[in-house]
């Protein structure tokens, strides 16, 4: 089914292989008229772009971006923005042997069990490669969000055992450490962890932190549409994500509701709350608050010690993954989560646009 | 925006406030020919029907479903299902105070700061009894898997502190405990858990744990309708739900991947896992395993101490909440995550009909 | 296939059978805050009842509206509007025998082919009464239309070999022949043409013309989601509908660019076009100009005479329709014409809203 | 908002400018093992490309697909085909003045009604050449379309004036002349009567017509998913198309019951219809006979005499439009028109493999 999709009124397409001739993305439903140009979204893919850190995988992709269409004169024209990244130092010889078997934590089984056959080199469609759609697409939502006052910025809050020290919060360490967490001590624990990981032939997992600012009151659905639903979706279909929660997320189930209800109070004339465990979120809507949610990222499938498995051909087997893998998702999953909810967060605000009559009539008949 | 549909095939619309004439559902592309009668769906609706324990509110629904289309002689005909329940306990005057203020947890202020007004009694659009609709087109979908030999069970797995014990799992304590915990010792705690806060004017969250057992392999899609990303919108979409994991969820942020990943093996002459850390699913698309989801559900909101909150006038109160609440949301919504998983696995089947050109070819030309 | 919603934005979900329980619509997605009451949507069901002038069916029906939701105190709220209309005069045993065979002209033989069985009484789904569900979503898009000065206006334009005279245009007629021509002189004639017709027992097909006034260039848009094509699939979509046509319509293919194209001019200060062959459409997108539209109704398939066809047991056979029937559905389709328009006119508007960045802009940063 | 998208389980985004650096088309949701190269939808691409006979634009294009995604060792893997067309013939410098008025005809001024500005180089995203992405993705579709054993046949009807002879239909010419005439006499009278419009600086029209063979019974849906429906929107969709019709058309207005009813009859053993006046199509389900759709095409806009319009300051001007421009758009057409249909029957087909709860059974267990 034509599940590669995303958005109503701002709706994503993404295609691409890990192996094939390239990956893109087309931006359907963008407004006309936002500044735009390939170095914006080249600025988005280079934060996700493999063989920059010694934690990541050693495969060199430039990753250069190249809008075929929908810019016009350096501003989005409202028509589908399609912009293209070429895979350029793919090795399917790494892969030939993998063809043969079920590598554990991947989806090689479960494609060949609904597809009946698989582009198999590098995990094809479900690498992770296929987010450098998502990311470009993000680079554009980003770009219109900022014109509105809104923020969005992800980091890692924990990687294994180590957690960022949120009080320590560093927004300059996102960008410049190789964890993307917002704490430079953490970050060099993290490393050193995850160089014990790699001596070990094992990966490890995180937690990925998402903060939207500036967001307004009153964006959202009610019922099948609540915007934690959709950034669940959002979210969730990143590879590797096992688990979604908004504010307090897992914590409000031992809360009582007289902890975990957030006061309404009037600050500097308007109403916001003096707590926000709600995460910014309340009934699906967005409140005024801080938006914030959390993404639980598990350890890369691809390890480089023995492991138990099936071939292809129905003989349990043990084998030896080889290739370019990082040790850990996370740092590069990061704009990916950031990308996403900037895709969600600007489609939202866009739906929202036509939820009472009277901005439709002071559309259409000004005064 | 149009936020009341859920489903690609198999669509449900829902629609109804707390307090007007009554709630419904129209299931749209159900296949024919599948069994269907209102006692099916009303064994659906009285799980969730209110004023059944003394843990649940004093509200008393006969919730009786009208099937007003799309079954014939018993059967249905592929053609819109309409069901419709009546309100029939609607005590508007409990709630006129509540149109003055913002109820803390609740959506009351987000509604206003969509829609500029709102339906104030009980909550309108954005009340529990919202999920009426949801429970019936749960019970239509339910009935469709059943005939596949697929399984769906939602249960209590721990409110507040008391957690069931799985190694002690009574899948008859399910329906008959008033806590919908699958362990009737923890059962008796939780209530005596349930009696104090409500002594303190309190309230209590918990955790729903969802099993879908005789799930084929390959149902699901890769990236945006990945089939964890589409139960986590549906789950997510309850009200109260603030958090959802797939399989370990959270807990993988911490493991190694030589722990994480599951092991193939062959068992009984088919591909199996020897663990299921990945609950059931992997790039999107089920392994065969059982799927394996939990969902975090906040304390009721409403609780009967005094609160802070603001005025519609912007004015800071005190304001003490009466009407007719649960002390907790958890038992109730076990069949609604139920409902929402049923028909997110059904449309999920129903889409992966197209996925090979051998099965259309097979379809269209059978020998 | 989910075949029972139509629109984006403003979408509506139709259901009900000719002799169930009863038929309706759900509206989600309508703006806020539209003053609304059953009267208004009364109005327009009124027009497509049956059993009213000696041209329409003796089936007498209230046709009586009850609106469950989505409307509080007299406005509407901005969650799901449902409509439900009960059948009150089924004779379900006019019915009973040709569930035995295929009625020529009918879909009874592709429902079959389709679904494997089908609700035989009075057509079921594909009755002509399915259209109840359109016109009460169309009267609520005609509220909100008003509010922006549009207009939407349909008739017979002719009724067998009758045209009605434009030059005698005459809009109270609409609402006062029992034809809905706009020409008391050409309706005379088309009812003693339909007199002849009946006692031939045969039937009589036409031409509806609809026309939009005060639709504002910029709404549609290209490629897909054309303004004509989205009016085209919401005329065809109702049953008997043969062609449809925009401006000069099947007139073009002989017509020469130099007298097709219409040319630009300014009038009153304002850009508009010297003639309207185009039909207030160019590129998918309104040009300012009145939209206009022609649909073309088949006769009526149910007629008196005998007709040959082929039973459900595969045998030829000769069969006399009994049953309530109009010798033509020209009359009662016109308000159908209407509410379609409306509903795809209103959809177009609200997503036009979020074409330009300024306007984005300007909505969430007004000054 | 987001129209470049269509289908529902078989879904295309197209997207690409005239001048831009290319265009192309993403085809989701095709079911895997479709055998397919590059070459196959080149076949489909070289009918529409330009430059090739004396009654199509001089502007030469090699119009030569390269296949991005989705296919792996020359079969489908049922994750999305991206394919890509470059533009290399541009010469934007044709357009230049036309940056500053409205071409009559054309959807410049539409454009700037809604976007605020536009790509005006070459009609930009309204250019007859975004059907180019329609063309690679109905090849796609063509290519299911015959494993299963459905032809579709697309061809000039009508030029001007000048009707190809039925009686006289010559498949083979549809692919040899230059107008796609399925009658080489007729075709050349049409070549005649072109040359004598160019002569006089003037432009012609025309109609197509599109016949599906092969197409099982049952297919499409009822309510607002009729095929018929999908078709009209699918054609509707393609720029200067004006009128759509189905079987008899708006013929079917004058007609009388008795004389449209087809009577159903058997022959070899199976129902079938002895005339086919409702084109295939009963209450927007195939019937088993040919599906027969024609669209009706107005005279390409772009002529050379002198015509009045308006400049983009507000003056009235006179205006002689320069560049390449076919005289005619039917021929290079007539392969659009075959694509979009063969888009919608096969998505229609996938759809259909859902209705009936027996072949679900039979999908997922199996004996």
């Amino acid at each position: 089914m034509a599940g590669s999709s995303f958005g109503t009124i701002f709706k994503i397409t993404t295609w691409g292989e890990s192996h094939g001739a390239g990956l893109g993305v087309v931006v359907d439903g963008c407004p006309a008229d936002i500044p735009l140009q390939a170095s914006d979204i080249q600025k988005f893919l280079d934060r996700r772009k493999p063989g920059q850190t010694k934690i990541s995988t050693p495969r060199k992709e430039a990753d250069e971006v190249e809008i075929l269409s929908g810019i016009f004169e350096g501003r989005t024209t409202g028509t589908p923005i399609s912009m293209l990244v070429r895979n350029t130092s793919q090795k399917s010889n790494d892969y030939s042997e993998i063809s043969s078997y079920y590598r554990p934590g991947h989806a090689d089984y479960t494609f060949d069990a609904k597809y009946g056959f698989r582009d198999y080199r590098g995990g094809g469609r479900s690498s992770g490669r296929e987010t450098v759609g998502r990311v470009a697409a993000g680079a554009v939502a980003s770009a219109a969000l900022k014109q509105l006052g809104i923020g969005i910025l992800a980091y890692a809050k924990s990687i294994g055992d180590i957690d960022a020290d949120m009080d320590a919060f560093d927004v300059s360490a996102i960008l410049e450490t190789p964890t993307c967490m917002p704490d430079r001590k953490a970050s060099q624990k993290a490393e050193a962890y995850l160089e014990s990981c790699k001596k070990d032939l094992d990966s490890a997992g995180g937690v990925i932190e998402c903060r939207v600012t500036g967001l307004p009151a009153g964006i959202g659905d009610p019922v099948f549409e609540k915007l934690d639903a959709n950034l669940s979706k959002a979210i969730m279909s990143v590879g590797a994500i096992k688990a979604i929660e908004i504010g307090d997320g897992c914590q409000v189930c031992r809360a009582t509701g007289s902890k975990n209800n957030d006061a309404f109070c009037i600050k500097d004339g308007k109403i916001t709350k003096k707590t926000n465990h709600a995460g910014g979120i309340l009934g699906g809507i967005s409140d005024g608050s801080d938006l914030l949610l959390r993404a639980y990222v598990k350890p890369t499938p691809s390890i480089f010690s023995a492991q138990e498995t099936v071939s292809q051909s129905g003989e349990e087997i043990t084998v030896n993954i080889k290739g370019r893998h990082d040790p850990i998702i996370v740092p590069r999953a990061v704009v990916v989560v950031e990308a996403m909810t900037a895709v969600t967060i600007f489609d939202a605000l866009l739906l929202n646009m036509t939820a009472r009559m009277d901005a439709v009539r002071k559309f259409y008949l000004p005064e």
